[in-house]
């Protein structure tokens, strides 16, 4: 029987949520989404990043088309157990959709979004394993 | 006149706030929270990370009591437009009211959050300036 005291901890938000942050070893984040008890249950067992998709209103296994999967390398709480910070190997380099490296990719420049970061590989070319 | 164009793109959740990740050049994540248009104008404006506090319901200047202050150095977004990633440089070397370096200081270990990183100041001590 699993001991799952650990979820109890966890201050989710009034729809049962929590924001979980992907960052890489070397310190960059990658992404942020939001998880929901299965699918952080489902994170630390099957070792890999699962989220719950707002938009699609269901478990997103990241990298399930992309391939582009998230091996978990570690898990953190805040203070207020209020947010997760997973250390993630992030296969294939690429973790936006857009096709770049992470989803920050855009930094304020004299009053502007700039996109300082390249496109690593064409999107459409991402999400035709499926 | 300031041209707050910038603000436009911003896709603020239902409550007008939208998460901020406060990150150190080194690449730790201090912490996570979270910013309506004011606090976000602000930080931009004064330099400095400014938060709106969820639980006491009014701006806050990371510092203003501890002198714990979040010097801002990059500010970026991601590519849905809604969570905000700040690189601060982190006055006094501590960012989490429990006297830590960061706030992410417990990680799960065989099934239980475990504290794996010191306290550097005792907490009685940092708010004492106000």
């Amino acid at each position: 029987m699993v001991d799952n005291n650990w979820l109890d901890a966890i201050k989710w938000d009034e729809k049962g949520l929590i924001p979980a942050i992907a960052q890489a070893k070397d310190g960059r984040v990658l992404m942020v989404a939001w998880m929901n008890e299965e699918a952080l249950t489902l994170t630390v067992q099957e070792g890999r990043a699962i989220y719950w998709s707002r938009s699609r209103q269901k478990l997103w296994r990241k990298g399930e088309e992309s391939g582009n999967v998230q091996v978990l390398k570690e898990i953190r709480i805040d203070c207020d157990q209020d947010v997760i910070l997973l250390e993630v190997e992030q296969k294939g380099g690429i973790a936006c959709h857009t096709g770049r490296h992470n989803c920050f990719f855009k930094r304020l420049v004299d009053g502007k979004w700039e996109e300082v970061d390249p496109i690593l590989q064409d999107p459409e070319t991402i999400y035709t394993k499926k």
